[in-house]
């Protein structure tokens, strides 16, 4: 069987859409358009949506901004804003919110290393507010970062990572950082999805086995994250759905021709797939030759947009000016 | 047009064979066989060789090594012992012989990197030459080393920076490292191409104008490529001919479905392609998500094969013990 | 008050001893001299020596090696087995032992970051342990590894990230790494020092206030070290010594020259020291220009060490050629 | 002999003015206050000048701003603006001006890795003219730029690869940055050195041979530079001369005391501070700790600063906005 790769909630639901009419059953989306960019809200109601759509419930925010590639500076600081007013729109932070940013993935690994390069850009607090024996500024919150790596660098569950420090250090929040795969090209570095359901086992580039959400955390917690690749995989069969598709559109129906097409079987297509992507299958990305920098670029609108979002007295000119 | 993109000649001549029967006129080819590796000279002798393969006249030779990405110690030093005798083979270097290694590429860009890595590894001994005002050494041979970087860098041609520096410093032989694309996954880090034609206009994953050939330089120029990507557009468009290949080969010659499969045009394929890849076409590329551990590998096997070739009192032990 | 600054318990006895005779009480001290290498255990055997060191009891070992900084291979090799041998010789691995290797120290700052380089080089197991489920292997033993940053970036006290993950993880031993300050250049980069008390407050380059030693968290803890800087301060202070002993040398005693130089005050000494180093007080090291190299020698020559320490079917020949 | 390094000429003429009254013969010096900087403008106008300085004839801006270490973002745009005008000052550049941009020093040793780090930051347009195949544009004007290494890691001379460079590109103008070493702390990533005499052997705190200036390179020559560090020889001298210093003014003329004061001498000084530095003297730097995040800040500044004076129609808005 092919599975279609993806961590979007949104492209979840298209695929359900392929197929059938109408909304998904126990699935609300509510959508909101601006100036270069859409907003789209898919709240997973009940069982049947997270069946339907294979993700727990909860709400995922999906912030799409086509031209986000080529953003200039403007357009940037908007999408921080907007992140910011979506996270806090999900209602669990106030000034008096300790927060511990957790930023996922490997960081040896480009396309994987999205969540270290956000941690890397946000101001972290905590230690003041230690140092001074603070409970709480009139300018930040209380934050702490950390990107605990991969299993393979440390030989330990990234869960448990997090979780040891959680237990140590009683955050009220955590936000969890990590780089995606879409299922096309179009929504990589493109798309911004937040969600209050956290990290669930399988999602994200790499592999992860402990789920980090509210469940094993004990407190909530925000996954923010954007696609940075297209597995091949998904893309091969994609491509051969696309041909055999268009022939079917010229094809009529009820000839030879048209029913060899809705034969064309999945173990066939998994066999050329494997004939295209071997012998690194399953671990061949499809990535914009320049997501070096495209990640650069992403860490810096997240991390802006988090230290709008957490940090109560600070707004987008201070973090363009002060915060390096 | 789809163009069909790959920097290997051994390629080349694959995919004029996949139309045509026999050898490639004016082309010459011979194959060695060892325990894990391939080693294929392709030698292009005149200009009907030339116009079918789409290279100058020369010598490339591809060695092979299918399991060089999980390879243990012993196969990569085999590698790299392998390589310095084919470059010796080509027959332009002996102890007095004065070499520029330029590592060309992006170092920006991870799959791009190869030639400024490599450029690390090598033994660079000319300031001692310099130093000593000495014209020879029993050890060692006078090499000099430089990552020129790339236009969008630099603003200036690599070509015009290596001129510049050959003028300059007279070297009798040029070794210039690139990373190449390939067309199929299989030969991604698994295929190492010398040749003594140099690198030329519209080679490489980057794009340069003007050719590091003899012919330009002025001296005699030894390239070394290894594919590090596949071009997302050639996937696709070979997809669909794989596709469209497999349902051929069921299909009865002289029906309609026969016709229609060859009646799939250029223009069809490309607009998919477009569909499957923009926004970001044409900078989309394959490759193995571990691509920044390989391309470590990779410079070490490469930098290792031309510290023995060049130098001709060391061997390989002294690499692997006494130079880092 | 000046404060000589040194974490290496060698030099502490040192100060003891250019004001006292004899060994300090509380303190056993040998030495065995190897070519071009001498190991120095002090035994700080009860309470008085570890008041008259600032240190607690316990055994520090120093592996001295003069010319380590310009070592062929041979001596650097001749090294990690020396440093194994002395890490077993401490008693508390066998293959069965699980370890977790802490990198202490800031990646960000070149001096600082030894202990996450060496973290790079060690050979990570835990994960194939988990996953098939095993207890033993036959060649390696379950080791897990991580760095845990400084608190100024992650704004958690070190200790409590590690704390945390011992809880979660149940090691039987932890090896922290940590970059040290010693008193004399000539120390820096050429000692080793290896101590079975863990890492205490205030130890390091680096500040941390809650220790990583048996007490905290539970289990052994033993720490390596080895000295990147020499604090400026103690180093202008011997400055201002050596020229005043110096003076003295020639002085006669009884003369109001002699007795000038006596009393050059403490005070004295530290206005002159601010004013050399203002405005960067305290944060000041005197280091050699090429550190940057010389942290990458060390932490392949510790993490070799570690691996044939650690792992009890690996030696000297499989960590050259095998591990990368 | 000692000598007291520095590479400052401001520096150079504190140290005439210690033992001398008055003003340097041949020399010229105006001083400019601002709020929380000082420029000082030493012109150097003949060979007297020249000799008591050590420097070629021509003008040397220094810009001192003592909390630059600290400073705010409003600070850092004022000193980058500051640094554009004093650049334009020189007199050498206009709309047309075609300028090469050479970061000198080598990337692996952090306090010599300004210029590389400020050609990262530099606005590179020269391969827009070239495709455009212009002469000149309302923003930009004509910049390239690159960093040709150091002669350790090429084996080839830095200005035979800089003059190589400008033979094949002629631009109208060289800036050169570089990182420097001064005399004293306080200065040490708090001052900018403009001049329009380029590099001279034995500038930088590399060893270059050849100069790069005009009589060299055959255009005009501007250099930047920042001192990243104190050489610790220099540190230890002045040190012990301090404290004599300071036993001096305390002492009687005239008594035995005071002439063994005098009487110290060169070697016996020089013997001391390689007691105190060996094994690694002459390579032992003082360095702020955290001298890698001061290199990112300065080449930033720097890096604006000459967008700012090369682009005409780029002013601090845009850099900050626009370029990164």
């Amino acid at each position: 069987m092919i599975e279609i790769r993806t961590d979007l909630a949104i492209e979840n639901r298209e695929m359900y859409q392929e197929q059938n009419e109408g909304e998904v059953p126990g699935v609300e989306v509510e959508e909101e358009r601006g100036e270069g960019y859409t907003v789209t809200r898919v709240k997973i109601l009940d069982e049947r949506g997270s069946t339907y759509l294979g993700k727990p419930k909860g709400v995922y925010i999906t912030i799409d901004v086509p031209k986000l590639k080529n953003a200039d500076q403007d357009l940037k600081d908007e999408i921080s804003k907007l992140l910011a007013k979506e996270i806090k729109g999900i209602g669990i932070t106030d000034e008096d919110t300790k927060t511990l940013i957790v930023g996922l993935g490997n960081w040896n690994v480009t396309p994987d290393a999205l969540g270290p390069k956000v941690v890397d850009r946000v101001l972290v607090t905590r230690q003041f507010f230690i140092a001074y024996n603070k409970d709480r500024d009139e300018t930040v919150a209380n934050v702490a970062a950390i990107s605990p790596g991969v299993m393979g660098l440390t030989g330990i569950e990234t869960g448990e990572i997090v979780k040891g420090i959680v237990e140590k250090t009683n955050p009220d929040l955590v936000v969890a950082i990590d780089a995606l795969a879409s299922r096309r090209m179009e929504r990589v570095s493109t798309t911004i999805q937040i969600s209050d359901t956290g990290i669930n086992p399988g999602s994200g580039i790499g592999n992860k086995r402990i789920g980090l959400n509210e469940e094993y955390l004990g407190v909530p917690v925000v996954a923010i994250g954007v696609p940075t690749v297209v597995d091949a995989a998904t893309m091969v069969n994609d491509t051969m759905d696309l041909i055999i598709g268009s022939m079917k559109s010229v094809a009529k129906v009820g000839t030879e021709f048209y029913s060899t097409l809705e034969q064309v079987s999945s173990e066939e297509k998994y066999d050329l797939i494997k004939e295209v992507l071997e012998p690194f299958m399953p671990n061949v990305v499809v990535t914009p030759k320049e997501i070096d920098s495209i990640i650069d670029d992403l860490s810096i609108i997240i991390g802006n947009g988090l230290n709008i979002a957490l940090h109560h007295g600070i707004d987008l000119q201070d973090v363009n000016r002060y915060i390096s």
